[in-house]
């Protein structure tokens, strides 16, 4: 049995998220009916995470086992023979028969676009959060600064997340502005339910003056999912990348993880998107 | 009367170009059906150049007349308001009565897109060319080398191209790779019919080593469709920006225009995409 990792691209817009659901078009669901086509019988492929309805990824990983050894380059292209037109298999490799993506991730990035100008999008319809009113960036990124670190998340969970507990450590989390469009970059090792879109739903609320930076501190202590703002639009979240031991964060990023998180690395066991 | 000047973005995927046609989806008709819903009457739209089926706009540029005084800012929303979601209008402004966008264009930026990567591709379906095999940046930028100047195109012009002759001044031309993509930028006043897209067929020729770089000046000369290459998809294409005497080309493209071309601007009475 060989184990293949599977880097994985594809516009979210038209499925219903990650996971297998009866009677729904998930990516889990296209990527097993691609493997099942190829090697006639029923394989499973398990990520590294579940991204949610309208998501998009660039760099999802995925992993499915193979009774017979392949080439990586001929997998790829058997695959993406089998998959719609909106799920890519970028890249695939071997890996050993114990890894996992989703206990072995050493961190995911997340990117939330936002376009920022009266005029309506259209090249990047359904991939940006259209917000015609002008954000101040620099409020953003000081309300973004309040949010860095270990805390409960509780006010910017979903409802219905089934993770044990609710505190996460959030690396790092930027807001770059690049003339009509802002580029939110969350990196963390694990997220809660909706945690990134509640995250930017807040900084946009401070963005349009709604909320002070000062507020924010206040809306993680309330630790109530009603304290915070709503919840951002699906098309503006990708998945960026998954990173691993093997696959390391670039050096921008390294530096954010405190050296107390370096090291020792245990399992997940949360929603995560 | 007061003339407007708008800036257009469009996905030009579902449009059948630029210029209205009997039973066809253009884009002149869609902001013309536009106009005529806001001022209940006929409405002439005029653009810098035509763009082909498929071909993308980020800065296309385009006039209209109307008989009352209207804010650019109120002009603009109100065309969103009625354009479809494949077309926004990005900027309006006021020009004088006798600005025509394309006797007073001053150049154009194209910007031809290819994913060149074995992975199809998936959220820029539609707005790159998928070339699989690896391309060689730089032969391609040596082929590129011998296209720049003033030089009789017709070897890279449409059989049906309808312009009154094919000599053109190409001021850059030049291929950048940035990661799996590859950005092929086009600058000139005015173009043949299909003419960037049988440049890059030619470039993309000479990238995966059926031509060689010193096989262009010979296509050239040949003045015969025949010898170049095929054109390149439409998908690929997207007309960046239109520049005038009051929105001038960045600094890097102004040093291409070569002093005598500088000052005297005349009509260029060409098909222009």
């Amino acid at each position: 049995m060989t184990r293949y990792r599977l880097t994985l691209e594809y516009d979210g817009e038209h499925f219903s998220g990650w996971q297998v659901q009866p009677e729904r078009r998930t990516l889990q669901r296209a990527l097993e009916k691609a493997a099942a086509a190829i090697f006639q019988r029923d394989i499973r492929v398990f990520a590294a995470g579940r991204t949610d309805a309208g998501v998009h990824a660039l760099g999802q990983v995925a992993c499915l086992d193979i009774d017979k050894d392949m080439p990586p380059e001929k997998l790829l292209l058997a695959l993406n023979a089998h998959t719609p037109e909106d799920l890519s298999v970028v890249h695939v490799d071997r890996v050993p028969e114990t890894f996992d993506p989703r206990r072995h991730s050493a961190g995911k990035l997340y990117t939330y676009t936002i376009l920022n100008r009266p005029a309506k999008p259209t090249l990047d319809l359904g991939r940006v959060w259209h917000v015609p009113k002008h954000l101040d960036v620099e409020t953003m990124r000081r309300a973004a600064g309040h949010l860095v670190g270990e805390h409960d998340f509780s006010s910017f969970r979903a409802s219905d997340c089934q993770a044990a507990h609710p505190v996460r450590y959030l690396y790092s989390l930027k807001v770059q502005r690049d003339g009509e469009r802002i580029a939110i970059r969350v990196f963390a090792t694990a997220f809660l339910k909706h945690m990134v879109r509640n995250l930017v739903g807040v900084l946009v609320d401070v963005g349009r003056g709604r909320l002070a930076p000062e507020d924010v501190p206040a809306i993680l202590q309330a630790r109530d999912r009603r304290k915070a703002s709503q919840t951002a639009p699906a098309s503006g979240l990708c998945l960026e990348s998954v990173f691993f031991d093997d696959r390391p964060p670039p050096e921008d990023l390294a530096r954010c993880v405190p050296v107390s998180k370096r090291k020792p690395r245990g399992g997940f066991e949360d929603s995560d998107r």
